[in-house]
């Protein structure tokens, strides 16, 4: 039965969302393959998170691409001489943060688009949400529709007639939203990493904005925050 | 007088193509930012033609990132179980050739997005061509176009308001009209390699689509072929 599944490529970074993309297009019934990148983050707790969440949903191939972002400089995830900022209010700061990485989910989507065209998969799954999007440009509904038309002219998947699409599942999303989206698709969220700054067992911070908006996310959707602290 | 020059971000294969397109981008007053790519091909050749092009203009700095496309296989360019094809005809065959690589052109734009904003450049150069563009679907001017129209919406750059610009001054150019352009601007062809399957002197088959547009543009252009043949 396998063989009539329709491919689809996920990038998951190990975090709360990509985790509950997952268990979206797998109750789709796509067969999933799941991409990860090792650019240069401050720490390796998030790939293997990553690894934990495509085993926990059977993925039919995971892969790790490794990208040199850090050559580039430029951010505070990467850049060792920026340091990752503490929230000091009760709300995100406006503006674009330092913790943006240049092009990320750009990137990201080029190298998803890669693989989809070899795997001759017409589906890309990514987990932006443009509500709890932190500033960053790449994460607006308006950026992924300008990558999807761009992406039909890229490649031979464009050419010959197929439409590929780049699915937003959690786009209009809030954090609890997608955590109770996610509980009822039986996520466990224990193996899952969001902080900036987590430790080597994944441990996380709780001040960062990633960790503030998550604990906020399981406040808010009434269920126990599984996440490990420092 | 350098601080007050444009930075512009240029995509340098080794190749006749980007070759003149950092000559034009020189001649255009850019401080200029080489970016070369070891993405598996078969031959090193190319990134040494790339290392001598970037110092033959003295550009302001020439990084090479490493990118693993042949961990997704489908190009005989980048995977060993794919032989190159010889052309058995006059023409270049129609339809997309095996040599395509999946994404490349989305995926090194987005690379260079990604150190045109670290470098708070508004100027990104790609050397593709229309005339001569061996039905790779990103070569076209629509995807050139689309690509722009995402870089925008993709970055900081495009948020604040600046424009971020990618220029392609070879899109409606012959092979011919490409060498005339650079022999005017002084490129010294020879320290360049498009051949396929280059061996690691940099000298080329003669046979492969890459060597004969390129052959049969120095005869078009009435200069002597400075190549290098095995």
């Amino acid at each position: 039965m396998s063989e009539l599944k329709k491919k689809a490529v996920l990038l998951v970074s190990g975090g709360l969302d990509s985790a509950t993309v997952l268990a979206m297009a797998k109750a789709d019934g796509y067969e999933c393959y799941a991409l990860s990148f090792d650019y240069g983050q401050k720490h390796s707790a998030e790939l293997d998170a990553a690894k934990n969440v495509a085993a926990a949903f059977a993925v039919a191939q995971h892969q790790t691409l490794h990208l040199d972002f850090n050559q580039f400089g430029g951010s505070a995830l990467t850049d060792d001489s920026i340091d990752v900022p503490i929230a000091q209010d009760e709300g995100i700061n406006e503006g674009i943060p330092v913790t943006y990485v240049p092009a990320r989910n750009t990137i990201f989507l080029s190298m998803a688009l890669a693989w989809a065209e070899v795997l001759q998969a017409d589906d890309i799954f990514i987990g932006v949400n443009a509500v709890d999007y932190s500033g960053y440009p790449d994460c607006r509904p308006e950026f992924i529709q300008a990558y999807e038309n761009m992406a039909n002219l890229a490649t031979k998947v464009g050419v010959e007639g197929h439409h590929l699409h780049i699915h937003t599942p959690l786009i209009d999303m809030s954090k609890s939203q997608i955590i109770q989206a996610g509980m009822a698709l039986g996520v466990d969220y224990s193996i899952t990493v969001s902080c900036y700054t987590a430790d080597a067992q994944g441990k996380a911070c709780g001040e960062c904005d990633s960790c503030r908006l998550r604990r906020a996310g399981f406040e808010a959707a009434g269920v126990a925050d599984p996440t490990l602290y420092k």
